[in-house]
């Protein structure tokens, strides 16, 4: 049976013409500073206009005190239970750099580091190296390294000092521990299995030789001066395969588009069935007129659209509020375009709240919009101050795509 | 699997610095009379300065409609639901008492009562007989009964007409049905196992002796005088065995220290691992003093802390809506003296609602106010009509602790 409310909506979704548009503005939950959250500070016309139509309310990610992560309140956003979906991040890397993972397959995310003399960590991220030097690394890894034991390991690049390991063999297990401490000063941890199965053994044998096998050539390719000296370790973390997830097809009978640039969030759509719109993705950051030149180009092969920002959430953490609320201000002059698609549902929200102040992602509900002809209208603005006692009260983010598909009339009734 | 929220904490907690004071009104919720309720009514200029900068909710206890015990209303409040972690009020009794009680351990709560010539029940509590008469009366009663079919039966004073009986024994059940029926003009009824398993008929065959021979030993007293001629009987309830709860040190990685003078606070505070700070416990009542010194004394051992203030309930179950007031402003004034500790998160609320006009416990959600400097303000007072429509929403008991340990910045990141 599958968790709610997945369960109620394949029972009973209906499919339809009309259209569902799903933003989500990532990180936009914010803290007040002299009375006021970026939200409520920024200039954001079109916002407010489409604001005093809608519902409003405020939306707990995953439950009250927990933080998520972007994958977890994406799934949540979603209508998948990230409690029950749980997606390593590994996975949800591989997917978003166009990997389809098959099930003989396993994913880890990795990082090129700098351990010191003596095997501690110096540095997680060997001292963020250039995409390019990651791709020419990556290129002499790849030649190096080729099979451990039988298993086939490939690397691609992800940005900076990320990249991905895919493992592929027959019975391989994907239940492994982490290599990466998370923390400076100490040592990286040996990968281990985390079940008594053989296939989750063979798995962290593998990975620990790779990760010994790397220093080596990462070594041999400084004295070669083909390298950075400060990259010579490799961390592991978010080791898995990839779960079968019920596609948002069958559930809700909806044809669902992704609209985003970052790899994560292409990555998260794509494993719940959405089919990512054809950006242009050469050059860095928030690629808005791409996006919105795909939207414009493809937005009707769909019924469902889910257009993320990232740049609300990216200057939250770097504690800057007034370029959190310049991202609003920049979102808001993008809306018309993303209206005119003239969408019946407009549902907008973020994945999980990163206040400026706190400067990481925090457990603080999300003000939660729902445009439809079907709302009860506020009459208020898209703040969290406004959201707080809307109509739509304080819901789930399980809560939000049922509600889009009711106001977008494509559920049919519950019994007689 | 440890229910929600406690797996979920298990998995997330940090050990930290950071220190929470848990404040419970108990009974605090009420309904208005004259438009007002006791919290809207009182003077509270503590209480109001700390709700201004405070985030507001109103938390329904158990589930929407449900009228909670102290004991349910408490566990739901640390965290432990009430209706997974079912506790005997018996065992709470006895644990309140100073007993603790072990696994070939039965616990009772009992009343002195008294029955009519037919039989029928007069009095539940004869008269609300003195501590002073109950104290004689048990000694007399664990000289005559000692043993009962080679299960040994001690009995402790609490306080008034009831006390607590205490049956210990290898192969002793704990489901096993109540003597009580709760009403006057009614018989006391047979005890009777509640489940196939022969430990439990043994407890119910003990007790039913038990209560004949009490009779008897009520009897002889009475004719030396010695008893006063309303006690004649006695009546069970709350039969069962402590349960093995995990404890808040290992879920939420705290060290938890209570502050509460009533034996039925102190046992559930046991109950989930807190450490009773020691409060001079001479005399009757609130006893706010000697809980203020010991909260001084002490409270730099701990970094979780539960103050409990009893009035407030028992002034509306009087139906006394300016004693309760009266009771919050007192509340008020020692206010300062609880946020000398200088904690990082501040939770006021009720274990449940004691309308004065219903002279009862019932189940209206609990204004509820959690000060932090994570928090959004919501610039009101601590009132139910104010807590309505607040930054917190509506809530459950279950997730106050997450919400507090998120606050307090000792949850770890849900995923990536």
């Amino acid at each position: 049976m599958l968790p709610y409310p997945l369960a109620l909506m394949e029972e009973l979704s209906l499919q339809s013409d009309s259209r569902i548009l799903l933003v989500v503005l990532d990180g936009i939950g914010d803290l007040p500073q002299d009375g006021e959250t970026p939200l409520a500070a920024a200039l954001t016309p079109n916002l407010d206009e489409l604001a005093r139509d809608s519902s409003l309310g405020l939306s707990t990610a995953v439950l009250p005190g927990v933080t998520p992560g972007s994958g977890p309140g994406h799934l949540a956003l979603f209508g998948y239970d990230p409690l029950v979906f749980d997606v390593a991040r590994g996975v949800l890397s591989a997917l978003g750099i166009g990997l389809d993972l098959g099930p003989d397959q396993v994913a880890a995310r990795a990082n090129f580091a700098t351990l010191a003399d003596d095997g501690t960590i110096l540095d997680r991220r060997a001292g963020r190296i250039s995409t390019e030097l990651n791709e020419r690394l990556i290129e002499s890894l790849n030649t190096e390294i080729g099979d451990i034991e039988g298993v086939s390991v490939r690397l691609y690049t992800e940005s900076e000092y990320r990249f991905v390991v895919v493992l592929e063999a027959q019975d391989l297990g994907g239940t492994v521990s982490e290599s990466d401490p998370g923390r400076v000063g100490e040592k990286p941890l040996a990968m281990r299995s985390q079940s008594e199965a053989a296939t989750d053994e063979r798995t962290a044998a593998v990975l620990n030789s790779f990760v010994e096998h790397t220093a080596e050539v990462l070594g041999d390719l400084r004295e070669a001066r083909e390298s950075d000296p400060q990259v010579n370790a490799v961390l592991l973390r978010g080791i898995g395969k990839k779960p079968s997830l019920p596609s948002m097809r069958n559930v809700f009978r909806l044809r669902p588009g992704s609209v985003a640039a970052y790899p994560m969030y292409r990555g998260v759509s794509r494993l719940v069935g959405m089919e990512c719109l054809p950006i242009d993705l050469s050059g860095e950051g928030e690629r808005t007129p791409n996006k919105l030149a795909a939207y414009k180009a493809h937005a009707d092969e769909h019924d469902f659209l889910y257009f993320h920002v990232k740049q609300t959430d990216s200057y939250g953490e770097d504690g800057d509020f007034d370029g959190k609320k310049r991202q609003i201000e920049l979102f808001d002059e993008s809306l018309p375009a993303l209206l005119d698609w003239r969408p019946e549902v407009v549902l907008i929200t973020g994945d999980h709240s990163t206040p400026a102040s706190l400067k990481a992602h925090s457990w603080h509900p999300l003000p939660v919009m729902i445009w439809s002809r079907w709302g009860r209208p506020d009459g208020r603005r898209f703040t969290e101050a406004d959201c707080r006692g809307g109509s739509l009260g304080s819901l789930r983010h399980l809560d939000l795509m049922p509600l889009a598909m009711a106001n977008a009339q494509k559920l049919r009734k519950y019994g007689a």
